[in-house]
């Protein structure tokens, strides 16, 4: 060990730690006696006061011993059996904690996204030229926006937001207060809270199988199991929950019922009706995750279970991310008072609340109605978006893969029939440049899936993204 | 019971849930037979048609049974035992989760700063009037702000805000990459993701005591311990730390070296240096939060913890909030680079980034020297509003409290000299429309202490305040 004299350490310190190193890798074992200060001022060339102010620190930490006139010897201490850990053991740090980690493959997708001319086919969120930016902005040069609003939310976010959320919510058949709202950094974030807040280690989650859910780790990393259940093409088979229900002590419901995520599937409204009372007669709270409700092509889905809920049982979910911007982080959670109450307090100790530019973006969209306008807009193009999908899954792949054509939303649930590694047909897609979201993510056992996604790539790319998914399965398929 | 002819549950559903509710309260007992279909719809004033699909929907959920010529019975299983829950047990839900609810005065603090017209003495905000919103928001008439911005952002947050963070660090003698950076949510959000990201339930928090920790729950909800430190003027005192390290598997200090929150203290260099060399003799992570260092009045404070770090344990956290604006919710975490690649992958998979919309306004903030600019006219308020508390307190106070000047951040760290419950002062104060800090917030022993903020309030205001607060320590006092 050299000493750097140009490190902002005081050398006695760095004297010090280089004493400490030779103890801690056994050369200077406990008993033995430590080189004389004057030598070690020689060798380390520093004063001879450098080395005693390193002997006095160490001394101190009682690692050291001075006897007089006995010379310093190393002392035996439990300090020493804790020195001889690795140094700064940030490793297990990083493997502590009790977040699970992104699935690697997901990781991998997150990252991914961020590669120049990179073609997302299964990437969940609008085009860029989908994101009304500029719309966004210009609000900014009105002067409504009050200084107030750039200081710490209200625990329940922006009353006006709220308001405009309970005003936009009514236009859907939903009721709420806005004192029943909180506003969240998204939906992401609304399960996040949903997890830590309401949900007992061990508790159990009943879902679709696939599921966006099974995507994330949310509930996963506080401790929840998930058991999903087969869906058809009405959505969630409620008929089998109160058999789970008998083998679980605490569970809950979460649903995608509009435009689900990945099927794309819509629950009926007999369906709906189903659920709902499946859940009230078992007293289990459902969380309805409504994020694609707005995105339907030709006829608005079936109403809210929320609408419909009489019970309170519904926790409901909304967000601006799909059909606005999921810059804004935006979204909302609404239910039983004491609930939302719960949540608030647990948003507050998370991160203060939302950003409050955000904030105020999202209530004057709502007020002035370019959330209307815009997604009316978005329901256009993605309209289109769907058909020129559909078009080239039907020219490329008629003969090696199955689908349905979905009613709304962003996704098509791509079944392969050939049978590919997952994993493989992932790697080579992404060395070609193409961006997959395999249906493993979204279901362990739908290795011959994929999500595919109109809302995200242009036209060009989707074509030849499809062409080299074409070419890929022909090469690995069988 | 009756039925809601203008809900949208449908009739039979209504009726199956008043039979189910009979046989809840015990009324309708297993083996006992129930009216008739005609007895019942004559009752109920419905048609014998919706009271036969009642009794199917509950003969197939196995909760009653048609026995051929005897009636319809109850059927004794363990629906029925299940079914005696309380219905929709929300209540349950709140009371579960892993999150500790706030404190209740720190959730009175949190409402009532929402108060029209309250007097905020302890508020750690700044007043509205230091908040440059105008000049903000004049960034967004500038066309720089890309569509692209109000995407899901990259998993560490938005390389330009990344960038400019790092080139600020380095103004502060901190040298991190880009990489090494992770944007979060405002300084709190740092510390959830630390504790859910890094740290084992049991862990041990080893910190100063008082502490702005002490006022949140993200440690103690996710499993950790707390261990206060002593301090004196020089701030955190690490002599100790090696002897609680032994007591303990796994630690991590967390320091606010400068401007520390609530007391002001200023931590020496030396003391700095000693914490840092105490941190690697134990091979303990220490967490920095530096979200004050800019709020310097008289001159800067040493060197951060993180700047004369060579062994990287330090993981340092800053933040927009205290300068800037709160509002924005944007703030750093500075680190080893797989810490922070483990950290980003929880803030991921917590709400998917911060709001682009403040990342963006942050980076051209730090671009455009508004970052600059700004922080030292905010030094120069602070420092006549700090000056003007300190009047106030030696006119009005100076029999009954002592206390130290501050040289940066905003707090005033008051100890009354007569004992006062500090419940009562805090409400009596409220209901005089003054909203107080409370030391037991930060310690639950300071009991005679008072955090002052002298950030928020105007000048009247702060006048008006501490005139209550001297009648309500004259009427409460000893
Ligand atoms: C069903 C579902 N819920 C929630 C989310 C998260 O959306 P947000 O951006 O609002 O957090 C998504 C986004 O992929 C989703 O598909
Ligand atoms: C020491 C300290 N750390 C963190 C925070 C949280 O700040 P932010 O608004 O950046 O989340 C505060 C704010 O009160 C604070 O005083």
């Amino acid at each position: 060990m050299i000493l750097d004299r140009g490190s902002s350490v005081p050398l006695h310190q760095q004297v010090a730690e280089y004493i400490t190193s030779h103890i801690t890798n056994g050369e200077w074992v406990t008993g033995s006696r430590l080189p004389s200060q004057r030598k070690l001022a020689d060798q380390l060339h520093v004063n001879r006061s450098t080395v005693t102010a390193a002997f006095e620190e160490l001394t101190a930490q009682g690692l050291i011993e001075g006897k007089r006139g006995g010379g310093t010897r190393v002392v035996n201490n439990t300090w020493g059996l804790m020195a001889k850990r690795k140094p700064a053991d940030w490793g297990a740090y990083v493997e502590a904690g009790q977040f699970k980690p992104n699935l690697p493959m997901i990781r991998t997708i997150n990252e991914a996204e961020f590669i120049p001319d990179i073609i997302r086919l299964g990437t969940g969120e609008l085009s860029p030229d989908l994101i009304p930016s500029e719309k966004l902005i210009h609000l900014f040069t009105k002067s409504s926006f009050k200084p107030r609003s750039l200081g710490y939310s209200e625990p329940k976010g922006d009353l006006q937001l709220r308001e405009q959320i309970s005003y936009y919510l009514k236009k859907n058949g939903i009721n709420a207060e806005p004192s029943s709202i909180l506003v969240v950094s998204g939906a992401l974030q609304a399960l996040q809270l949903i997890s830590i807040g309401l949900l007992d280690r061990g508790s159990t989650v009943l879902l679709e199988k696939p599921s966006y859910l099974y995507s994330i780790h949310v509930f996963q990393s506080s401790g929840m199991r998930f058991c999903g259940l087969p869906m058809d093409s009405e959505g969630f088979m409620p008929d089998q929950l109160s058999e789970f229900k008998k083998e679980v002590d605490s569970a809950i419901v979460y649903t995608i019922p509009s435009f689900h995520n990945p099927t794309g599937t819509v629950m009926s409204l007999s369906r709906r009706k189903e659920l709902l009372f499946a859940c009230e007669q078992e007293r289990m709270p459902l969380i309805e995750d409504d994020v694609y409700r707005d995105l339907w092509i030709e006829t608005p889905p079936p109403p809210a279970l929320k609408s419909i809920d009489h019970s309170g049982n519904v926790l409901y979910i909304g967000s601006m991310s799909k059909t606005l911007s999921p810059g804004l982080r935006i979204g909302w959670i609404v239910g039983a008072k004491p609930v939302i109450d719960r949540l608030a307090d647990i948003k507050m100790q998370s991160d203060y609340g939302s950003s409050s530019l955000s904030q105020w973006v999202a209530a004057e969209c709502l007020r002035t109605e370019i959330y209307e306008e815009h997604s009316s807009y978005v329901r256009n193009r993605l309209k289109i978006r769907r058909d020129h999908l559909l078009s080239l899954l039907t020219n490329y792949l008629k003969d090696l893969a199955e689908w349905h054509k979905p009613s709304g939303g962003f996704y098509i649930w791509l079944k392969l029939i050939p049978t590919i590694d997952p994993r493989v047909l992932f790697e080579r897609a992404l060395q070609q440049g193409i961006l997959l979201n395999p249906g493993v993510l979204y279901d362990r056992n739908a290795r011959q899936y994929l999500r595919l996604s109109y809302a995200y790539a242009s036209f060009k790319e989707m074509e030849q993204a499809i062409l080299v998914l074409r070419n890929l399965v022909l090469e690995l398929g069988w």
